[in-house]
């Protein structure tokens, strides 16, 4: 079944092809499929070569995604067929990103594999900002967590103490439409309403926008107008002086 | 006290140079000066063009290193000498890497400045061991902390609880000398001894070296060696399966 394949999983950054490791440009450069997400598709793309199969197998235009199953089943077959296959996830590929199903299969089927770490749209989201993700007397630690699980909804077996904690930096990934409830049940643990937030949209992309806030309005603002451009929430001591 | 100066501070990346970003590269050739650390050096500076600065600022060789206000002048006179500067940081440099101060001082003096995310060093180890930071079911928050303060010791204000919770990764950057003390508050907080760890040492380098242990005996090893090349510890539910 292993056939003479190869795939690199590769991490696309947050969307700027600037923002791609020379590494990852190389893989694309090389590759003969490239099955790609769609927050890691538009310009990144034109560094494959001609003729290679660029294959989209994320959700677009409110079609559902392909189930995660059938993405792995098109990578195991891509590379039993031969060849160099590019799995490009957004920003860093281990983060959020369903890399371990995809894992599973690859070393079910026998797929030698490589990994390529890329620019985590968390980071890249600071950056735009104009601060740090760590301060060196206030946030000394630093977490991402995802706002949604497999239905959607808030995971119920997230720790809300260690998010509620007022000396870490916390970026909810996929949170836009959970972060109302999720800011009410951090207030009630005591983080101050008050804590700095920042909604930071379509990272790195021409269309970027970064709004700063409290937990508190920004939750009210979310309640009210969702929206849908990809976006993190970055909230606690985050520094002063930024573009946000 | 401006002048004509502009400051990129780009993220270097795990130190492999192929891990750079293609913006990090642009920078790098087009850069007057290059102020860089110890673990941003090596192969990474050929991008810079014949004839730039290249001024070292991190420690090396034992000797202590630049004192944190120096490094901040040293950059804010490159720049009111005109020109492009780099400062070069390893990984992100939002991350542990007294970013702010840096900030703080060319914000200070009017300079204007850019920042260019990298590929942190963590995303690298994992990507290196062949396993995701974050899982679906197991691991929906991933965190990272410093394993020292100013002193060198265990940050004393650091939330215990939120790194004791089974459901997390944790990434322990500057960790080798004080987690034996680290793991032995965790397993008092009930994080069980024989939770997954991987010391992910010089990830990306030539010299790279990955070995997976339990907390408990990676403790034991760290006490009796701590060692010298730059490490990251990841702890959690890490995915099985991987090269560490
Ligand atoms: C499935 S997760 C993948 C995260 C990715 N692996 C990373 O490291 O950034 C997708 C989510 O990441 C965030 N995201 C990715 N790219 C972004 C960008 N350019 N701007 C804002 N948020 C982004 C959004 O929360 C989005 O819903
Ligand atoms: C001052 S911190 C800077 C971290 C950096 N900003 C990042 O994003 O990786 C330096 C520490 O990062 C970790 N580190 C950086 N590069 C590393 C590498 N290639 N391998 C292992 N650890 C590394 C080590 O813990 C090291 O002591």
């Amino acid at each position: 079944m292993s056939g003479a394949g190869f795939v690199s999983f590769v991490g696309a950054g947050p969307g700027d092809p600037e923002l791609l490791t020379l590494k990852a440009v190389d893989r694309l450069r090389r590759a003969d499929a490239v099955l790609f997400d769609d927050l890691s598709a538009g310009p990144i793309l034109a560094h494959a070569r001609r003729g290679a199969d660029l294959v989209g197998v994320g959700k677009r235009a409110g079609r559902p995604s392909p189930r995660q199953d059938h993405v792995s089943r098109l990578l195991v077959d891509y590379a039993a067929a031969g060849g160099r296959i590019v799995r490009l996830k957004s920003g860093d590929g281990g983060l959020f990103g369903r890399l371990e199903e995809e894992l599973v299969a690859v070393r079910a089927a026998g797929v030698p594999f490589e990994i390529v770490p890329g620019v985590p749209s968390a980071c890249a989201a600071a950056a735009a900002c104009g601060i740090p993700l760590t301060r060196r007397m206030t946030a000394r630690r630093v977490q991402f967590v995802t706002g949604h699980d497999a239905a959607g909804r808030l995971p119920e077996d997230i720790d809300l103490d260690a998010l509620a904690d007022p000396r870490a930096c916390t970026v909810v990934f996929m949170g836009r439409h959970t972060f109302p409830a999720l800011a009410a049940a951090l207030i009630v643990r005591g983080l101050p309403p008050n804590t700095p937030a920042i909604l930071a949209e379509a990272v790195s992309a021409p269309e970027q926008r970064l709004q700063r806030m409290t937990v508190e309005t920004l939750a009210a603002e979310l309640a009210a107008y969702p929206g849908s451009a990809p976006a993190l929430i970055l909230m606690g001591p985050l520094a002063e002086g930024g573009d946000a």
